[in-house]
């Protein structure tokens, strides 16, 4: 399914090279004033092309509004929202049709769709798809602060390529000639206590799966995370102070047996390196059943974990949001 | 919701100190053999009291079928299965009413259910509910071996209190009268390729939703997971060497686009130290409105990580059942 | 699945001539008041033997909780509930194991599930498992009143065997040695204005889902129904008379474009003849592969419509309870 | 939520007088052919404007594919289809702002959506939106296919204004300068034993909550429906008669149990007349709180009885490519 969400559902579409991606969504509240502009800044973020080491690719990437929107605002009716590929170039990945490229869909899609898929450009695997996160990111972020206007959701590298000075981790993939990973951290402030769920539905359990279907993503960890694993209780184990809940230290990251605690929520994530790197790999020729040489060529970038920070507060704030509808902050009309 | 799943759906009841605890199951295909004695095993891995490091409580812990089985078969129907809670004693628990313990979810629970929760021994939130997930893991590792005989799904501790050898990362708990955490590791051998899907259902997504229920998990990485952020991509793409999709490396840890390659499944996971240790601690005693010190007393595990292996390969054979099934490689009748 | 709804949902289980049939529910608010006494009126309803036309067949029926009470209240926690099967006679059933009877599911049961199903009794398919949506239904109905007390929702049999005396329809069947259906109506007063969503998730479109779950129920319409068809607009159309939306008639039974109009909400549903009859028919021996003569023995009703209204009740309160926590008419916690 | 389907999953979104409307589509198999001949019999078949009593509003209604087809064969990603509007004429609808039509969804959506709904022709309640309910039908029409090609799905008008001859039943509506409703019938040929749940996803369940979705309709009968009420039970009873389930009366319309029992699958449903009418009605002025008499204009049908047939087709094609699906029927592949 490529659905999401409980009451603030979210469906996305499209292909890389097809005419356009887009989204659906369902559950946002009635009354909700909402525009084009409102898309631009997280938009404009998302972009590559504006910063070392992402790609020149770009799309003007204005969304346009099909449904579920009269006189700029929200009408409680669902939301469709298009992104047009202005700017696609096909002939870059056409030659590669039968070379699968080393840490992209390309072999997996082929074998789960039967040779049926778009394989342009990574087709529906595409990263082209995060546009639509991100969109579904501005209406979630918009309802965040309906439930309470102090909430505030960021994302930051924390490290390029292993290295804190990001410009530094940069260099070493230009360097190299090669791509980079790195490290993005996510917090948020002023949750209410008493999101989530015991067991299934926990908070870790619906951040994470959003978490990972963005690309490249490969591990997350909440609070103290893998560090956690070499502490004592004693130490680990966050003190109430007071009668909301704060704590002393924030070992656990704001979540305590699923459910948010009042302190704040924050959780850090790894990006691998982009898979397309313009060095030469080795991969096979299923055509010709034989291993062959490639350098993927086309436009990429040097490090998507660049790009990440947005579109991971925008599958955080559609968890956030459907878990705040559940606990009925959100009203169903503005 | 307390419930998992798209066609192999589980749901979970019950608490720490009531009558029992229980799971139903939906989408079991209908003609697979089943009786207690699959259970047994399983159950005993989890059991706390074997081993050095684990809760001297006891419960026989047989599974109780109350519907889906007919001749020791399953039928088609929904399968229901209760274990009694024989071996309570909640006054350990009581006295501790207005005082949170710290690392527990008694603050959340009381502040979400409005002080309505069952709070003796965490009520609804207690790890006494996987003994839920490993009954649904017994049902679900014998539908995997229904889909491919091969398949074989196993989990191992990597680490405890940071110590490779285990028995010394015991040991550093029992001399700082503390808990530890630890690492596990799981491994999945003989997936086809094509589970999972792009996005919302990648199967990272799933994996992570459904371990992140499992209590005291804290993270989770894919194949290379966090070290992919310190890599060139050129070393971290794996080199596809043959028409079956096997890699000459591993890192992506048998997933790639969200949907597995053919390749080893492989995932690690962080687990906190245990919330209850005997160490004194500080926490609010709410009614007082006061901080107050706690030692928590009543049976507990110096680490809780002992015993997740087996709870992790459940929820793991509940997720992979789920994906083999919507792929059609489990029918509907066996 | 055997579940049902989006924020109240409810799962059955358990089979006629098995241990016991039950149910699990997620997302009763907690602290709400419940104990045994609370089932026990609607629990008497539906129960045969107490009227002429019904089963002498006699459960006690007691509900037995296994979880998510804690002194007498709900706690937020999932909430399940057991019936015993204390008067099970097997014997009468198994003799027709290869004997289909009409009516009942046993050919499809047997085809769908590959002949391991639980046929005795009609297994997972008997009308046993109603007393799980009864119990389903004392919960809801409760619900409706935390929403608002004035919510009142009953039904009532307006025809048995095409007689509106009801006594002279059952006389018909004992007359005749056989069975009858009857027209069961359900009425709703009190709803709030704005219930259900267009298209998918009509009022009508969930309230017929539900319905149709009630073994034997072969039809449904709503407000003037089936007769609507043979009306002019101007007649059909119900005028709006004042602010809250009152009609001056209520031809749409409360129900307009799908959504809840303010009105009373009225429906009706047409109930088939108990298919076990005492009269011989005629059948097919799937064993011999030849035609048979049967005459179900067994405890049987009359009239099974007798036994509906309260099971109407139930998935209507079920239905309804939804919607009102969808659109926040019930808190989360009492 | 607009949305239906556990596997084959369709979305709808729009508003008649909006700029489109749409549907997205999950759970189509890859390698299906599909293009936009595909569509024109049934699109034209819905159309207003080439039959007496039908509107003569006309859109071109060509489909516009968005994602999910490449070399016109489906992905196996998400389907987008969208509609344009081309032919709105609001003006017609604006002046009745705060006067609610008769029969019309006006009065609940302006309660519903607090006065933010797109009220323009009904905005997102509109039967404009019926089109994507058509455009899934074409897709799930082919997928019976897929199944098996005999399958056979076809709905017919059986009665206009109370008329069996259907041209008597419109001249009815014209001579009275009103509207009428109508019965339409469904049937299906050739589904495989064993599809549906017991209970809540039963056939009738499935079918009668899609059924509802379509605008206008007011009541819904299996098989020998209403009338199976005043039979007795060996009247009403199927003989089975061969080893395939075949009956020798199909008074249960093919489905007992809630399952399919590979005999005809039929109902019928209610559609009560159109509510926009020529004559003069009553109805309320929401901002003068008064009562006023409206005369709606615009462009109506006399009978959208006439359109259905083609929507209930596709609605039902939808409920069987779900459970054919479910039941592994059809493949994941082409």
């Amino acid at each position: 399914m490529n659905s999401f969400g409980r009451l603030f559902r979210v469906n996305i579409f499209g292909e890389s090279h097809g005419e356009s991606v887009g989204l659906n969504i369902d559950g946002c509240p009635a009354g909700m004033p909402l525009n084009v502009l409102d898309f631009l800044p997280d938009i404009e973020r998302r972009k590559g092309g504006t910063q070392k080491g992402t790609t020149p690719r770009q799309e003007s990437d204005l969304p346009i509004f099909k449904a579920g929107l009269f006189n700029d605002k929200t009408t409680g009716a669902p939301i469709s929202i298009i992104f047009e590929n202005n700017n696609t170039r096909s002939g870059d990945y056409e030659k590669l049709r039968a070379v699968p490229r080393p840490g992209h869909a390309d072999f997996v899609a082929h074998k789960k769709f039967g040779g049926y898929e778009d394989f342009r450009g990574g087709g529906h695997f595409s990263g082209r798809l995060t546009v639509c996160l991100v969109a579904a990111g501005v209406i979630a972020k918009k309802m965040l602060k309906l439930a309470d206007p102090k909430i505030e959701c960021t994302a930051t590298i924390l490290e390029i390529g292993g290295e804190k000075d990001l410009e530094k981790g940069l260099q070493k993939a230009i360097d190299a000639k090669d791509s980079v990973g790195g490290i993005v951290e996510c917090r948020v402030q002023n949750l209410p206590v008493g999101l989530g769920e015991p067991f299934f539905d926990s908070v870790e359990s619906l951040i994470s799966h959003a978490v990972f279907a963005i690309p490249a993503v490969r591990a997350i960890e909440f609070g103290t995370g893998f560090k956690a694993a070499q502490m004592f209780g004693v130490e680990h184990n966050d003190a109430i102070e007071n009668m909301q809940g704060k704590t002393v230290t924030n070992h656990a990251g704001g979540v305590v047996g699923g459910i948010t605690n009042g302190n704040e929520f924050v959780f850090r994530i790894a990006i691998k390196p982009t898979s397309s790197t313009p060095k030469e790999q080795t991969t096979l020729n299923w055509e010709k059943g034989e291993k062959e040489t490639v350098s993927v060529k086309g436009r990429h970038d040097l490090c998507i974990a660049l790009r990440v920070p947005v579109i991971l507060e925008a599958v955080t704030a559609m968890v956030l949001t459907d878990l705040l509808l559940l606990e009925q902050h959100i009203k169903r009309i503005v």
